[in-house]
Parts: C-alpha cells; sequence; structure tokens
C-alpha cells in the first residue's frame, strides 16, 4: 500500500479538504500514474455531495486525470514508465457479459467500477484523480498523442468522449446540420469536435451571452432558447441535436427542432423523470436516444483524432485549495469551460 | 361528379349509416377504383367519434382499400382498367417540401391528405373505403401482386406497411431478437413478417390468451405483461421492440426490455404525454422512436413482400352492416385480427 496526497469530501455536507489515502501495491497488470491534471466535472458536485445516491466518504472526486506513468507491474505490456498517459470514467469491468464481449464495457451489464465512489475488485472504495497518484490496471489507461497538453486533455476523458461517441456514432459530417444544446463543459468540446467533423452547428444556449463564444468555438449559428421564437425558427431543421444540458427539459419542444430522421442525442442524466408526446417522435420518425461517455477503444479514438485536430477543453487551471471555490462557480456557470485542478498544488 | 354509395358516421355520437356521397369526375391523372374490400383499423373508430381532434361530418371511414380499377383520367400511366390496386392512409401530399422530395411523402411538412377526414387540393372533403368507389390521383395507387388476395391484402396497407418499415428499417433477420408488443390488428401482420425475415421473435401480450396464436404466426416465445417476473426475465434481451400498442405505456418498463444499442419502434399515438426516466435510454445507449406507415414506394416494396412471402392478415369478413357491432367489438379486442368488409355487401 501506498499513501498519497488528496482532496477528499468529508461527507455529503461538508467541503472538500487535504487528506491521505492509500493506493493499492501493483499488481501485475496495474499502472501507476502520477497525476498532473484533474478536471471538474459538474458529475464530482453531485457524487461529493450525495445529490445522485448515497455515497461512501470520504469521498474523492475526479474522473478526468492525465499524467505520467510511474510505475508499471510485472505483466504490463500497454505502458512503460514515463508515458504521458490518462484515465476516464472507468477503472474496471467485468469484462465478461454480452457487453464487455461487443467491446462496450462502458455499459458493463455488471456495472463498471467507477474512477471513483465504486468498491474495486478488491473490494476497497476507489477514489478519484483530486490526488497525486492513481493505480489503474493497464487495460483501463489511455494514451494521451504528442502534441496534447496535459492541461487541455484532462477534461477530453469525460466531457470530450461523451459529446464525440454520438458525434461520430450518428453521422456529424459535411451536410449534417447539427444543434449542440448548452454551452459549458460539454458543449464547448462538443461544438469543436463538431465543426472539425465539418457539420454545420448551431449552438442553442440560454441566453445571447455566449454567442461569441459559440462563433469563436466552431459555430455556425447560435440561437438563444429564452427567445421564444427559437422553437418556431429551427422547427424540423436539425440532423442530429446533442443535448449537454444534465437538468430536465422540455423534451417535445427539443424534439421539434429534428428533421426527417434527425436524432437527439441525450447526455445529461436528470434525476426526475421527463413528458414526451408520442407525436414528437411519429413525426418526422424522430429519434430519442442517449449514451454515456465510450469504450476504451472510442476513448482513444477521441483522443487521437483531438490530437489530430488539435483539439483540447478551454480550460481554467486552479490549485486544490480553489476546489470548493470552484464547485461554486460551476454551479453557477461560471467558468469558460472547465476547471481543472493542477496536482503539483497538492504535494 | 358521380354519386356512390357508402357508410358514413352523420356526427361524432351516432353509428354509421348508408349515404350518398360524390365522387370527383376523373382528372387527368385520376384513377378511378372499384372497391372491393375495405379493412376496419382501429384509427377508424378515433376519427368517426373525433376522439382524436374534431372532424366535419358526414365521415366516411376506410384506409385499407384493395379493388380494380375502373376508369383512368387521359394522362394515367401507372395502372390500366381491371388492374388490381390498393390505396392506404394518404392520397395526396405537397410533392415539394423537404420530406416529399427525398420520397418520404408520408412526412409532408404541408400535411398529407389523409384517405378520409382531410380537405383534397380541389377544396373537398376526402371520403374513404367503407364505399363502393374511390378515385385517386395515380401516384398515391399501390399494385397488388398476383397471389395475393384482395380481402387479406387491406389491412396491409396500414397495419402491413406501419409495421414493415420499422422492422426492415431497424434491421428485423437473422440473429436479432424482436419483441412485438400487442398481438392485434398490426401485432399480428408484424409476428408474420419478423419471423419471415428471419428474426427471432417474442410476443407480449396482455394475457396468455393469445399464445397459441402467437405461436401459430410465427413467434419463437410468448410472455404475458400480466406477469409481473416478465420484465425481469427480459431485461437487456432485445434488439428490437415494435410497440403496436395504441394506448399509453409505462415506456421505463418496456425501454429496460433492450439490449445493446436496442430500438424501441413506437406505432401507436395515445393521446396523453408519457413519462421516460434518462436512464432508459442513457443504459444501454438505447433508442426510442417511432414512424407513421411508409412511404408510397415502402408500400409497394411491402406489397411485393408480402406476396412473395405468401403474406397476408388474418381477416374475419363482414358485410357493410355489420360495421357498427364490429366498431364495438374491435374496441373489445374482440377479433381475430382485422375486421374486412366486403364492399359487394354494400352494392
Amino acid at each position: 500500500m501506498r499513501s498519497v496526497k488528496a482532496y477528499a469530501a468529508p461527507s455529503a455536507t461538508e467541503s472538500l479538504e487535504p487528506i491521505t489515502i492509500d493506493r493499492r501495491d501493483l499488481q501485475r497488470t496495474d499502472v501507476l500514474i502520477e497525476i498532473k491534471y484533474s478536471g471538474v466535472c459538474h458529475s464530482d458536485v453531485n457524487h461529493a455531495r450525495s445529490l445522485w445516491q448515497a455515497e461512501k466518504y470520504p469521498l474523492v472526486p475526479g474522473h478526468e486525470i492525465t499524467g505520467i506513468v510511474a510505475d508499471v507491474g510485472s505483466e504490463v505490456t500497454k505502458h512503460k514508465i514515463g508515458d504521458r498517459v490518462a484515465v476516464g470514467c472507468m477503472v474496471d469491468a467485468c469484462g465478461k457479459c454480452a457487453n464487455c464481449r461487443q467491446g462496450e464495457e462502458q455499459y458493463c451489464l455488471k456495472g463498471i467500477t467507477l474512477t471513483y465512489g465504486s468498491i474495486d475488485r478488491f473490494g476497497q472504495p476507489t477514489q478519484g484523480g483530486y490526488s497525486t497518484h492513481i493505480v489503474v490496471t493497464e487495460d483501463f489507461v489511455l494514451k494521451i498523442p504528442e502534441g496534447l497538453g496535459l492541461d487541455v486533455t484532462a477534461p477530453l476523458l469525460c466531457a470530450g468522449i461523451t459529446t464525440f461517441w454520438p458525434l461520430r456514432h450518428w453521422g456529424a459530417g459535411p451536410g449534417k446540420r447539427v444543434a449542440i444544446v448548452g454551452l459549458g463543459g460539454l458543449g464547448h468540446v462538443a461544438v469543436k469536435i463538431a465543426h472539425v467533423m465539418g457539420a454545420e452547428v448551431t449552438v442553442l444556449s440560454r441566453s445571447p451571452s455566449k454567442r461569441g463564444d459559440a462563433f469563436r468555438l466552431g459555430a455556425d449559428h447560435h440561437y438563444a432558447t429564452s427567445d421564444p421564437d427559437t422553437f418556431e425558427k429551427l422547427a424540423n431543421s436539425s440532423d442530429l441535436v446533442v443535448n449537454t444540458v444534465s437538468s430536465a427539459m422540455d423534451l417535445d419542444a427539443y424534439m421539434s427542432l429534428l428533421g426527417l430522421g434527425g436524432v437527439m442525442a441525450n447526455l445529461g442524466a436528470p434525476t426526475e423523470p421527463m413528458s414526451i408526446n408520442a407525436w414528437s417522435i411519429l413525426r418526422n420518425r424522430r429519434v430519442y436516444t442517449g449514451s454515456l461517455i465510450g469504450s476504451l477503444s472510442d476513448t482513444q479514438d477521441m483522443l487521437d483524432f483531438c490530437a489530430e485536430h488539435n483539439i483540447g477543453a478551454d480550460v481554467e487551471t486552479i490549485a486544490i485549495d480553489q476546489i470548493n471555490d470552484a464547485f461554486e462557480r460551476l454551479l453557477a456557470s461560471d467558468v469558460r469551460y472547465r476547471f481543472v485542478i493542477e496536482i503539483a498544488s497538492l504535494r
């Protein structure tokens, strides 16, 4: 066991504070990573505060991790000391269920082992990236291609793959009209990716305040959803709507944006159920769907794609002792567009 | 103008009764059809009784029409006197909107002209197949291949195309696990089609009473949805769920049947909105979608497919004066599986 420094929520109602946690001894296929950057995802707040479910405490958040390989187990073949690597939302899966066998371990029917907040195969709680080091089995460690900075890469491990998957799967590209709903951590990466894929990109955000950013990030159009005319103007106009908003929404209104065979890909997970009218899908034979991150293979593809097109997240780098303030600012949408913790500040 | 015999609802609250209606003089591209059979669709009841919207009366229902060409306009090239032909749910569309230009006139953005209950391009109300003759522009008249009986073909024009489209589009075939929800007019044809497409077919109906029929029609499995264990047993087990039930349902329960990337194709149009939990689509990246009949080209494909595989509807033939009783029996699900009016009884 190795004791390492971390920041943890001691309970659902307290601020994050310094702590020392144990990382397991390297197993034969394990990789020890010296963490350099850890992105701050909206779901970190939800988990830290037990907003989705009751969590075990202390809880160390962080599932957008980049760093350098510091040591490897005796049978590791994919990574070597000094490699630039990354870890996303999952660190293990059963490997045997129908979904794992199809290479889509993110949908493991036994439930994936989350990077934090799960119990691992050794019976220990997993702890995330707000920490100096992490130990992960090699299959769940991604390679960071040359040219991508470790800071701007960190958010790609959740925000990047979550938006890359539906954009690629549902065919964003030349001639396709893609609307991105919400311009936050996920949305701003989605705009960059959809743009370089060659799609005609429309950003839909609450107010006109992010209009300039939308265009700078690669959008062709921007509309404010607070303008009552927006939905009428854009009716039947999109091939793909990628919804990055995590709160419940008027599904029928957003579905009405889709043209023939159009797809709404929902990425958020509001806790309350939503209402949908059957005519919202019958008209134009529309599709309502969603997805969770991507497989390891998809995630590596995303990193390679982002390196090729020089796409990183727009980040605001913080020291670890700013994390509680960052949580509050994140809840107030006061970040453009992702906080990334410089883990050097924790050593 | 030509006066022809028909049966009409005089109002939303009265029984259907004999009436004489006018059919327009043949325009250059029109076909006059002597109707032989007219299927009785659940939506006929909804329209006759203004259950979906306020209708204009008198209203002659019927959009599952088979017959013989009795006369043609001067420029008709696709059909000739004596041909066996069919008419489904639509008799016209704008031909110019984005959807019509893609050959999917059933989603005409200006609204299709329904076979009954619409206003046609001449400003006249359309009247349906519970009638001795109908006049339809040639593009909206389908050809009935050799070998298909006019009686068992009639229901294919709505029940057949409505189920054929999602089965073909979403890839029902060898190695695919397809569940058909509801064994009525649509469901029984869906089972036949999915079976000959080579899929592994599961029928889900309320009670075990139709179990024998399900297997006779081609199902491999049958489960009663009244059995609380059914949804647990079948969790994550289907590639495609075709929902033929027209009332509101527990969407989350039915979505839970879908495995990785599975698709729920909804064909019914309940008036009340339904509730859906985001996790129902996020898990297994499931798809919730629906469709309305099919294009003219799809419908011809369906008729050709059914002829090739000798698929007709299971019908109970009635005389026109039994129609009011048939409406009541249909509402009580007391028909196996489609009433078809022998229009000879109206002459």
